[in-house]
């Protein structure tokens, strides 16, 4: 198939166009390297060396004998993306081209409203492109858990049947996202549903857990295969940034009472995943959602995990709850169903020590890369202009979160 | 009070501003003449004439003795709409400032990304100019019943109390949203819901129906003080522009089967409940919904309506059934909830025959002014590039939508 994979310079993106030329697709990377713009503008940086990917692909070459067609430019761009379309109308389209991070969208307004209008816009490009150029392509649209938030009910994939006043409708799931960068992805949800049933797309929406995990077997060829691993205090999801706290010697910091729960998965499955949809479209005019974890989480309970796995390799782990910078409920109910990608075939790799293992081990192997001053939480929900960057960052500790 | 009235120029916006003067606040109209300009885009035009903004609030002063505040600029600019914040904290903000009309949304692919930037930013700007310079400030912010699209139970306020696998939660009621347009407002609900949650303002969220009429106590003060009357194919709504087809010896344009079942309300019922939602603040916090209309019709029974009217003058209406150039159902349930604005003291204009009446003597007195040719749908939700304008259109009649 011919696959386009937007985004495809990302932590996930990169990983997942490998995956895809290794099965034999016929991959075309698309990327404007907002994401390395991004870490430059807040002073972070992958704690893994990541090559260009100019080099990336010519390594991939080199390692694999496989082309993977890079493109750069910005799918907010209609003229460069229909461009991409009417060169090789694509089979698939995977999207991870969007701002996905929730601290970076509550910086400011700025960043909400970059973060809102990047998304929206580049995602209804697509629409338009697939209508207008690839009618029959099937777009597989990375979404969020976070669009749910968490309600006091199951959280079903997509739709719920609601009976009300003797009445019964399967409806779209209700939305309670906690971040503009989650919002934003809510506003995508709905274009997409909405594309689907006037133009007769088909689309599938991977409403993604937190992913953990840096090496697939793509990233473990060569290094200059690698992909990012982020930790710190932006950009760095919470079993990462665990891990590197453990190495650095600093307390692992849950916010709050840590009670807070999400759905997970490994990066391998997030692979896996996306390849299972593609293998299975939806028919003509279907929008379906996916949501994509394996397992649940606390924050406490990762803490936990990562002060078990540390205390056997001698370290000693401390575990500190400063006040949580987010708007978020610290202990509620949350049981999110994930059974569509396990009826198309999905073997979950679940966290275990091994998976842990190989994590600290990276970290460790990198360490000397760490930039200690960008791990703590430097956004804070409750202020419309959060200090940017680490450099407004004061010694000793994050800026204090209003109550 | 200090109230802002965001797109104070248009249909509505001019009306309530007045509406709210005449009533002691003190008003400021904020426009940035957008509509003046998709009708020049469009080749579209009111019936009836209308002054310039400037001469409005003149004419306003002059016939009134009262002073209404005329800000020219865009709300998506935010050195203009802080700027306005600093100046004068408002109490109320009231915003009209949108991109409102379905089928402009839907012309093409830039149609629906201007619509939904210029909604969604403009709405976040507000947010923040809230947050940072006026936070006990009530937003009172239109949106749509079509928010809701037309789902087969009960349509409640804005929430709805769901029983699911034994648990229950009161959750944002499921939105199915059936144009760009329209999506556009469901993206504003979702980023007031949060930017209430996070950073404690207040707004309530007025799900509009379908306003029909032209004429309120303060329009009808002075020819200059008239407001603008939309007949035509993109942006007149259904009554207005039964009236207007009937006048003109054309057939009723009724799409399909005519069974597509909508709220409406009369335009002095939109100032009334305006005014309501103002006198009558929620909390620091609190968002709200309240489903702003008094009536429910399909689209058949207007037609009817009109019909018996115009025999009683003599006319002879004939109603007919192109194809439906929108993606919508033709008969369904539909039953919307609206006791809220009515719990707040609401004394609906019912339609009635002596409203009918009105509004065909305001089209009889300015049937020189009309542009045939506008009459017809000329936008198909089917289509990404819809010919733009009246221009476009092959005489004898409109663009076939594709089945």
């Amino acid at each position: 198939m011919r696959i386009l994979v937007l985004g495809g310079d990302g932590y996930l993106g990169w990983p997942q166009a490998m995956y895809l030329s290794a099965r034999g697709h016929d991959v075309a990377l698309i990327d404007n390297f907002s994401r390395r713009l991004w870490d430059a503008e807040c002073g972070t940086d992958s704690l893994t060396p990541i090559a260009s990917a100019d080099a990336r692909v010519r390594a991939w070459k080199e390692v694999t004998g496989r082309t993977v067609d890079l493109r750069v430019g910005d799918i907010a761009d209609y003229e460069f993306l229909s461009q991409l379309f009417k060169d090789a109308p694509p089979d698939a389209v995977v999207h991870f081209g969007e701002q996905r991070c929730a601290p970076y969208s509550m910086i400011s307004r700025h960043h909400a409203v970059l973060t809102q209008t990047n998304n929206v816009v580049g995602t209804l490009n697509v629409l338009y492109a697939m209508a207008e150029f690839a009618p029959g392509c099937h777009l597989v649209k990375l979404g969020t858990m976070g669009e749910y938030g968490t309600p006091n009910i199951d959280i079903e994939e997509g739709f719920i049947e609601i009976h009300h006043n003797g009445r019964i409708d399967l409806l779209p799931f209700p939305k309670q996202p906690g971040t503009f960068s989650h919002l934003s992805k809510v506003h995508d949800s709905h274009n997409i549903m909405f594309a689907c049933r006037v133009w007769g797309l088909r689309s599938t929406d991977l409403n993604q857990g937190v992913v953990y995990g840096v090496t697939t077997d793509e990233t473990a060829l060569d290094p200059r295969l690698a992909t990012r691993f982020d930790y710190d205090g932006i950009w760095g999801t919470v079993l990462n940034r665990f891990c590197v706290q453990a190495i650095a010697g600093h307390p692992l910091t849950v916010y709050g009472k840590g009670g807070q729960t999400r759905g997970f998965l490994d990066i391998r499955d997030t692979m896996q995943c996306v390849e299972l949809a593609i293998q299975n479209p939806p028919k003509a005019g279907e929008y379906r959602v996916f949501n994509q974890v394996t397992e649940q989480f606390s924050v406490i309970e990762l803490a936990q995990l990562v002060r078990t796995v540390g205390a056997r390799k001698g370290m000693h782990v401390e575990i500190a709850n400063p006040a949580n910078p987010r708007v978020e409920l610290e202990s509620h109910y949350y049981n999110a169903k994930h059974t569509k990608l396990t009826a198309l075939g999905l073997k979950p790799h679940l966290l275990s020590d091994v998976l842990l293992n190989s994590v600290v081990d990276t970290v460790k192997q990198y360490q000397h890369r760490l930039r200690p001053d960008t791990i703590l939480p430097f956004v804070n929900w409750r202020t419309t202009r959060n200090p940017l960057g680490y450099h407004d960052i004061k010694p000793g500790g994050s800026p204090a979160p209003k109550a």
